[in-house]
């Protein structure tokens, strides 16, 4: 068994975004020659996440951006004096990271399933650690 | 370090439900021989996720349940013309997946806990994939 | 590849609190000899999670309890006898675990990232199982 590891570099755009990273990951696997085994994609970072959901229709994304809003707003408590405390929150909530599992040298994902960087604080540019072992 | 793969099929009979799944991936444990080492459960779904919590109690599921209609309701800013962002939302947060610990060949999982599948826009059939690493 | 295990104890005094555990996760990593692989942090609990999050700023955690309490409130149709529902609700969106690379023998963590054990329901004395593959 092997781990190999590679870097990815995303340049996000706006205060919030989701980006669709599957294919950059999907590189990765393929540079590594793992068959079988798990990739683990982690952002090195407090204000932003890596989650999974529909690649098909961008409208789940609009979607999930207005969730996002919902979910964590500005509280009148909050005291952190960079005015960012939601994406923080939101950060631990989505997770820093995903591990996915590895078939026939491919990830295997399901047929709606895209692996997508989440921007709470933009915008910034992201780095994100790539872990395949098998 | 090997690394050993199965599925799980989960019919799911209602729009939102927690299966307990801890006997059937601790089954594809004990089949892999890996005594020392993780488990990956990854469900290949957009509005489905996998979680770990109380296994005694079957009020927490309930309660679980109450708590996810309270957390991501219905907007009136959803586009997605499915009608079922709510699931994806939530699938976001508590994630398709989970790690575990194997040790002595079994899953290392404290006296409560037991694995679920969340069900968010059932009924559907649901594919589990299970890596074990060790 | 190997597979290297050990055990945290972590005693919390608050009812809620985020205490930080980086640095004795990192003590395990170097223990283990690993150079390249992956590192797991499983809480073995229903009432607590594991994070990641900023470690610099200690109001960071404070708004971050905040937005707990305000996520995950006290719902009148709960049913768990034991009155911890919203405890068990916040375990399963933040989740039991993190999985963080290991670079150089290292934890490949950001600059502002801390790995954090999150109370929903102390004061407890809690079990982490940390596995370091590579």
């Amino acid at each position: 068994m092997a781990c190999f590891q590679d870097d990815l570099t995303v340049a996000t755009k706006h205060r919030r975004e989701i980006v669709l990273i599957t294919d950059r990951v999907e590189d990765i696997v393929k540079k590594s020659g793992v068959e079988s085994g798990i990739c683990l994609v982690f952002a090195k970072h407090t204000t932003c996440a890596v989650t999974i959901n529909e690649a098909a229709d961008p409208t789940v994304r609009q979607d999930m951006l207005a969730a996002f809003e919902f979910i964590s707003p500005y509280l009148k408590e909050y005291r952190h004096m960079e005015g960012n405390s939601p994406a923080h929150v939101l950060t631990s909530l989505v997770g820093p990271s995903e591990v996915i599992p590895v078939r026939d040298g491919k990830l295997a994902l399901g047929t709606w399933q895209g692996i997508y960087l989440c921007e709470f604080d933009g915008p910034r540019t992201r780095r994100v650690c790539v872990q395949v072992l098998g």
